[in-house]
């Protein structure tokens, strides 16, 4: 059986249950953004490890090297903020193919090291090896949040507000425009940059894992349609999302008028936006979006409802549903 | 310039630098068999990453599926092992070509998981993409050890006696035979599982790192040539080794008079072997191997002794100076 048969996801299915047989009630293993480790009384370890690989997740001719590495390093530790966490460190595994330079690659780790030392996070180790076409880089961020303040892709209950931390679409647009070799304009560079470097969540990951009322919280990868059926299998719910309240970036707006592109459809299957998709009770939800809004000078955007078990994922537009063509980015297809 | 100048000890040494600035001195970051962290009040945690590619460390036609999920493991828990360490967690990030069937993949997890409950390390995460041409495994496992035990590789002094805690040459034995399609005869069979199904030296580790004069220690991967470099690197200091003395089993030396292989060479530069490389204090090294040899029923087997600074890697025949003409397993060359 080809592994498109069953998709990423299932493959995951497929593969975990003998390792999370035996596992101590005390640890989360396969199945969140990182795994939880106890650390001592009242704090958890946190760990989470992400691959990237030329020609799957970027092209090399695309992407300044600085900006790779700068995003390998922030999408790892965008998963330490879906829990709430602290990143603290960092192991990257390289394989490098031999037409790579030097000095392409002293701007990688430049980009890496940019972003360590805006977010303090060390790089302790790794391994260097050679590849045989592919540049593939792997790294691991290790972090580590309150015991009592963690945040799981469980802990969604029917009834709670589904909000995100920031504008959706403008890395789905960047990478658009790269692919399509679309004209870089201003507009389109900054949705580049989107793509190219994006900002790990980690103030509103910590502030929002303090708030009584916040539920399930991840960071949004794949696009929150594929994320949204993440919630949904870990917190056995359903979900409804109003496309009108989608929050669409004023660039995105310009550009995919101007390309007669659906904002919409990017903003829900686009992916790689690295802010946070969060489930807040119902009662909780319009004081936190008002402090958030004072904290980050930012809306927390209320985009969709938690349901209940076995409904689906469901969009509604002028209250009717609809359907998107592609459901976030699966690998494997 | 390309990496093949600088070989991939140079690349590290030249990228360094930035990450190792700032570092708080209770933490071992990049040099070492795993990155050490301060954990509790006497205990550390350790972080080690290994990245397998195909062609590169395996050839897919060649290995099992089984045993390179379960070499992708040992390679990782031999790192802790070099510490003095327990391990306790695994993360597996893998890139998966689509011409690979999924029966094929539950091999590799099958023989992933037998080691994991050999050696009770959790799997508690990973990623999981696709690949465009080339199986790409990375694994990073977590790990303890008690602060006053654990062994480094900088903590070498002149005069310690250098011995290996197993034979040297049947893993670099049986890749000969992979490479080279010699017959596969029980013999060749042997060598060809040390090979694919390393057996990483953690009780031997832990072991040695309680016993008082046992001094620098690490993980043979690369061939003692390699290694010991490293350790001379770290410890500032240089090395003597006795060609007698390396200990090769009789199944090697079986093969290697079988083919009028120089099984010598093999145990210095073959690589993978997966036992320790220790120093020890001169003075305690007697006792030691006698416990050793009572504990585990097999010698510790001395190589060779640890010389001052700038005397660089010496090999002595007959108390001649020799040559080997390949220097361990470099990267990028």
């Amino acid at each position: 059986m080809k592994l498109s048969t069953i998709g990423e996801f299932g493959f995951i299915h497929r593969i975990a249950p003998p390792f999370l047989k035996d596992l101590p009630n005390s640890i989360v293993g396969i199945g969140d953004d990182c795994a939880v480790i106890p650390w001592n009384n009242d704090t958890f370890l946190l760990v989470t490890t992400d691959m990237l690989i030329e020609d799957i997740h970027f092209l090399r001719a695309k992407i300044p090297p600085a900006d790779l590495g700068y995003k390998a390093l922030a999408v790892n530790i965008s998963d330490i903020a879906a829990m709430g966490g602290i990143p603290t460190s960092s192991y990257i595994s390289i394989g490098i193919p031999k037409d790579i330079d030097v000095e392409w690659l002293d701007e990688v780790y430049a980009g890496l090291h940019e972003l360590a030392c805006e977010t303090q996070v060390h790089l302790l180790g790794g391994d260097t090896t050679k590849s045989p076409a592919h540049l593939v880089i792997n790294i691991t961020v290790l972090g580590y949040v309150k015991a009592d303040q963690v945040k799981y892709r469980s802990s969604a209950i029917e009834g709670d507000i589904i909000c995100v931390t920031d504008y959706l679409g403008d890395s789905g647009g960047g990478l658009k425009i790269l692919l399509e070799n679309y004209e870089q304009d201003n507009n389109a560079k900054e949705l580049i940059k989107s793509h190219h470097r994006p900002r790990a969540h980690l103030s509103e990951g910590q502030w929002l894992s303090k708030q009584k009322g916040v539920r399930a919280m991840m960071d949004v990868s794949d696009g929150i349609d594929s994320d949204l059926h993440r919630i949904m299998e870990s917190s056995i719910c359903g979900a409804e999302i109003y496309i009108e309240k989608l929050p669409i970036s004023p660039i995105l707006k310009q550009v995919a008028e101007k390309y007669n592109w659906d904002a919409s459809e990017i903003a829900a299957t686009g992916g790689e936006d690295y802010c946070l998709l969060v489930t807040i009770d119902n009662s909780y939800f319009e004081d936190i979006a008002v402090e958030f809004e004072k904290e980050f000078n930012r809306s927390l955007f209320e985009i969709g409802k938690i349901t209940k078990a076995n409904s689906g994922l469901v969009y509604l537009k002028q209250n009717q549903q609809i359907r998107f063509g592609k459901h976030g980015y699966n690998h494997f297809i």
